[in-house]
């Protein structure tokens, strides 16, 4: 059953099989495609969301909302930590989680290992507000695999960890199994926390339920999964999921409150929203 | 510049212009179509979202998320209201925001205005868990024009009016201007609140613009707009925007804690991020 519009040079479309849903965006002009040494990587001019980078088919980001999901990958855990000295990103190659973790005045040093350089050079050249950050002293990117990048890590490297990957297909498919959740585990410091994004709420709750069992039989104790609004991706609905070998706190609020940088969608109020669990993903998860 | 996907029979796909994007849903069967007095009602059975009502080709509810709708156009406005004892629906024919309504046992009265039965008798056949409450002694179901029914009613007679509509084409575009936002001025009680559903935050800054504008020209000193993820309207995220004379309170937290009905998405701090104006917002509406 295929989808007519997938061969509408118009508009990009993703279809999401196990969602049993689509999103399309109207397109002005395909702006670059190449293949990597891991992937497929195009970038489109959108009539309305600005800028998009597509691999493999699917949709990363856009000029447009992209913000959403970068500041909800690293706020509310950066925010939960009670001290993240040393942060690392595991993929994020458009480097717009990096530069929403450096705007954290607490961060001493935030290493970006993400597999394929030509991301990060293309992010440069596209969405060059996403990069902004990238010659700050405390910032170095490494253009690595994530997994081995762990394994040989040591003990206690990092505070946070932030897993901004594709999803888990691919060569994101090893950031989604039991082995690197140890390995990130071995690595964190005490109180450490590990987040990753873990697809939408209403059409991947199979994917999430494994996620968090595999945290949990790496060994950490606490999952937690926080929602928010996200047009780009399937359902407009997406997840991140926490997990720590420490209770993960409700958060700094007092430094939420004193926060002396803008995000646009993340306060003190989204955070604890976020730290709540939902009782429709109660239901489901629990 | 037309969408290919809207000529295959296994996806029902609602292609937003303005918006520059368009969603699918992939369908198993077409349980229902008519026309009536007022409107073209199509009801499938989707492969993973339930059952889907579709108005004039625009989704309107999906048995899957549409808690997510309901919940956030009912309770933060009637938390924020300091004794919602009359409430008015206008629109809101499936019947799930009444339903939401409902669950408030300070609610001694809530009347529902929808134009077009047939909604709510194919809402009652289609998706009977949210008309599980229309035989509660307090709700009265009117089928009659919403505009009027403000026209006539006296002032004073509603503590709380929802306006739960179509998009502002066809038969809800007199649900979006002065006129109409004039007369729901004239029958609110003191510390009356209007809220009514606003579309999409990322899609249609402009008509939330005007919206918020006329509702001030209307007399309404207080307008408020909130935001929620609602995977099956345009960009996934959406907004309802509130307006009254006397100013917008956080809300009745003691008695959000307190409360004594289930919710799948809303909570304390849902309603305190809700009654928050994010930054995004602040920027292009202010």
């Amino acid at each position: 059953m295929s989808l007519d519009i997938e061969k509408d040079n118009n508009w990009f479309t993703e279809t999401c099989d196990e969602c049993g849903s689509a999103f399309s965006l109207k397109i002005e002009e395909k702006l670059h495609e190449e293949t990597s040494d891991f992937q497929k990587i195009e970038i489109y001019k959108t009539a309305t969301y600005g800028n998009l980078m597509v691999i493999d088919g699917f949709t990363m980001l856009s000029d447009r909302d992209n913000f959403l999901y970068h500041e909800m990958m690293t706020h509310p855990a950066l925010y939960s930590h009670p001290r993240p000295k040393n942060v690392l990103v595991i993929g994020g190659g458009d480097c717009g989680t990096l530069k929403e973790v450096l705007k954290h005045k607490e961060v001493e040093q935030a290493h970006q290992v993400e597999i394929d350089e030509r991301v990060t050079r293309l992010s440069e050249q596209y969405f060059p507000a996403l990069c902004s950050s990238n010659s700050d002293p405390r910032a170095e990117l490494h253009f690595a695999d994530g997994i081995q990048w762990v394994k040989d890590a040591k003990p206690g490297d990092y505070d946070v960890i932030i897993v901004d990957s594709t999803d888990p297909v691919g060569p994101a498919e090893g950031l989604f199994n039991v082995n690197f959740y140890r390995s990130c585990k071995r690595i964190l410091a005490e109180e450490g926390i590990l987040v990753q994004q873990s697809e939408s709420p209403i059409a991947h709750i199979k994917l999430i339920k494994a996620m968090r069992k595999a945290m949990s039989d790496a060994g950490f104790k606490y999952t937690h999964t926080l929602d928010f609004p996200q047009p780009l991706y399937p359902s407009g609905w997406w997840s991140a999921t926490m997990a720590s070998g420490t209770k993960i706190s409700e958060g700094r609020i007092d430094d939420i409150r004193a926060q002396n940088f803008e995000t646009l969608y993340y306060s003190e109020f989204k955070h604890r929203a976020a730290m709540e669990t939902i009782t429709y993903l109660h239901k489901y998860l629990d």
